[in-house]
């Protein structure tokens, strides 16, 4: 497996335990070596192994939330350092994600997550979709 | 200078060129060897450098755009990769971003920048703050 279809399977991983409100899996995905960073949308930042696991403790813990689904996964390698683009469908809503990814002892650690509102993404053969409102500065 | 404060000033020479509007220093700081990412606050990913530049000479020619200032820029160095979070300040309103960096040829360039709405961020005598809402999944 190529250290890009590696990046992408970590990446999905990481939503397989997020869908399957899979704490156990959520921990191993993340580094428990490095300093880890998570934004969920419209939060601060958390800061830390402790903070993100907790957050993600109770948002998994949510029964009732709906499912999550990642579309269009894009990753972008730099050694022992790389990156995921992603959307995230909710219902009809979408996000757009950051994950970032470093290699520890051969396998690929979460170390930052950041996912915000999004329109929805563009479909393969919509080259010429609407253009997406200006950023407000 | 430490790579830690190498990175940040790299991203003080983004929110620079952002406030500024030079459009020749956002060029500049930008990757134009890797392929870069660009996720303004509710628009879909920009993808390569032309099209990040795009973005960013239309956001730039905005005159009466409000100010933009960065506050409590953390940067996390792993190698040859690093990435920066802070918060971005607007006028009263706040986003969370992440900005990624790359080393070529020993100066750090993005390679990387999403911006996203964000809580006002926690100051640091206020530990005792209001928790964020929760995450709607």
């Amino acid at each position: 497996m190529s250290e890009y279809d590696a990046t992408l399977f970590a990446n999905e991983v990481f939503y397989r335990a997020f869908a399957d409100r899979d704490f156990a899996a959520m921990e191993e995905i993340w580094s428990s070596g490095a300093t880890v960073v998570c934004i969920h949308p419209g939060w601060t930042a958390l800061v830390g192994y402790t903070e993100v696991m907790a957050s993600w403790r109770r948002i998994l813990a949510n029964r009732n939330a709906p499912a999550i689904a990642c579309h269009q996964a894009e990753a972008f390698v730099y050694g022992e350092v790389a990156f995921v683009v992603c959307y995230e469908q909710i219902d009809d809503n979408f996000l757009v994600a950051t994950n970032i990814f470093r290699r520890e002892n051969g396998r690929w650690k979460m170390v930052h997550h950041q996912a915000g509102p999004s329109a929805p993404p563009p479909s393969d053969d919509d080259e010429d979709s609407d253009e997406p409102a200006p950023r407000p500065n």
